[in-house]
C-alpha cells in the first residue's frame, strides 16, 4: 500500500512519517520510507538545485520539469520496485505537492502540471494520502522554530521563505484536492499533539495492517 | 538570427562555433555563443547530472525531463533575451540533438520528445541549423584523440562511451531531420579541413551578415 503525507511547512509531516515508520519496523511490516524531492541519489542532486535559494533566476517551467525529473526517477527506481515487492511505501510528499505548491500557490499552469504529473508518475499514485492540515500561522511558527535551530547557511530553503499568503494558497489548494478526492484523502488536524495524531493515523490504518 | 550547430561527437562543432564567434567579434556583430546542455548557471548543474557516467541508474524519462529543464531555462534566460536585443545566437546543440540522440539513437518515445521540446522551447527554434556531418569512424577517432588528452577523471562522459552503432543511428537521425526540413538545415561535410569548412559557413551566411 502506497501512503503519502502532505501538508504545508511545519504541519508535522516528517514527525508523523517517522512515527509510522517506527511502528512498521516494530511490527516487522516490510516498508520503504521515502520523500520528494530527493528520494533517489539522482533526485538528491535535483533537490539541491530546486531548494537552493540562490537560484532566483529559475523559471517556473524549469522548476516544474526538475520536479518531474525527480519524480520520474523516484517512481521508477523506488516506488515501483517496492510495490512489486509487496512493501508498504510511506512517502513524504508526492505529486499532489506540485499541484498545491506550484499550481495553487504560485499560480502556474495547472494543465502543464497535470501533464507532467501524468508523465512522471506513469499512473502510480498513492492509495491513501494523509493531509496534515493546520492554520498557516501554526505551521510557519513551528517551521520557524526549526529553522532557528539551524546554522544560518542552512536556512536558505526557498520555500520556507515565502510569504504567509502563499502558504495560505497552498493550504487551500490541498483542501480543494482533498475535497475532490475524498476516497483517497484523509484530512487530519495537525494542531493536535503529535502522539495523539499518530494514534489517530494508526487507528485509521488498522484495517489494512494485520 | 538564431543558428544552431549539430553533429555527432568529433564532428568539429565546437571548432566551428569558435571560429564563427571570432569572426563575429572581429566584425563587431552583436552575438551570443551558447550551448546545450549547460547554457545557463542552473543548466550547468543539470548538465553535470546528465553527463556524469556514474548515473547508470538514470531512467530515460528522467533524462528527457532534465534535458527539457535545461532547455526551458536556456530559452527563457539566454535565447529569448538575446533575440529581443537583436543579437545573433550561435548555439552548440539545441532541441534537434534530443531528437537525434535520445530519439533516434536510444529509441526513446518520439512523441514524448516532441512534446517536451514543444514545452521547453515554447516555439523558439533556430532559423538555420548547420549539420556537420561525417562518418562515425572519423568523428569517434577525433573524439577519442580529444579524450586521450584529458585526465582520466574527465573521460567519463556518458555519451562518448556509447557504441559505434549508437552513433551511427544518431548520424542517420540527424540526416533524416535535415531531409525533412531542408529550408532550415544545411548539411556540411565535416571531414573537410576546419578552415575550409569555416569559409564555407561564412559564404553561406554572407547574405545575412552585412
Amino acid at each position: 500500500m502506497f501512503i503519502s503525507f502532505e501538508g504545508i511547512e511545519g504541519s508535522g509531516k516528517s514527525t508523523q512519517v517517522h512515527k509510522l515508520a517506527q511502528l512498521f519496523s516494530r511490527r516487522q511490516i516490510p516498508h520503504v520510507v521515502t520523500r520528494e524531492p530527493g528520494g533517489t541519489r539522482l533526485g538528491q542532486l535535483v533537490r539541491r538545485i530546486l531548494l537552493d535559494s540562490q537560484h532566483r533566476e529559475m523559471e517556473s517551467l524549469t522548476e516544474l520539469l526538475l520536479y518531474a525529473a525527480d519524480r520520474a526517477q523516484h517512481v521508477a527506481q523506488v516506488i515501483r520496485p517496492a510495490l512489486a515487492a509487496g512493501k508498504w511505501i510511506i512517502c513524504d510528499r508526492f505529486a499532489d505537492a506540485t499541484i498545491a505548491y506550484q499550481g495553487f500557490g504560485r499560480g502556474q499552469n495547472m494543465d502543464l502540471i497535470h501533464e507532467l504529473n501524468r508523465m512522471a508518475t506513469q499512473g502510480v499514485w498513492p492509495e491513501l494520502t494523509l493531509l496534515l492540515d493546520c492554520p498557516v500561522e501554526v505551521g510557519l511558527h513551528r517551521a520557524r522554530q526549526r529553522i532557528d535551530r539551524l546554522a544560518p547557511a542552512d536556512r536558505q530553503d526557498r520555500f520556507e521563505q515565502q510569504s504567509q499568503s502563499f502558504h495560505q494558497k497552498v493550504r487551500n489548494g490541498y483542501l480543494q484536492l482533498a475535497a475532490a478526492e475524498p476516497e483517497r484523502f484523509m484530512v487530519l488536524d495537525a494542531t493536535k499533539d503529535p502522539d495523539l495524531l499518530h494514534e489517530e493515523i494508526v487507528a485509521l490504518l488498522a484495517p489494512h495492517v494485520s
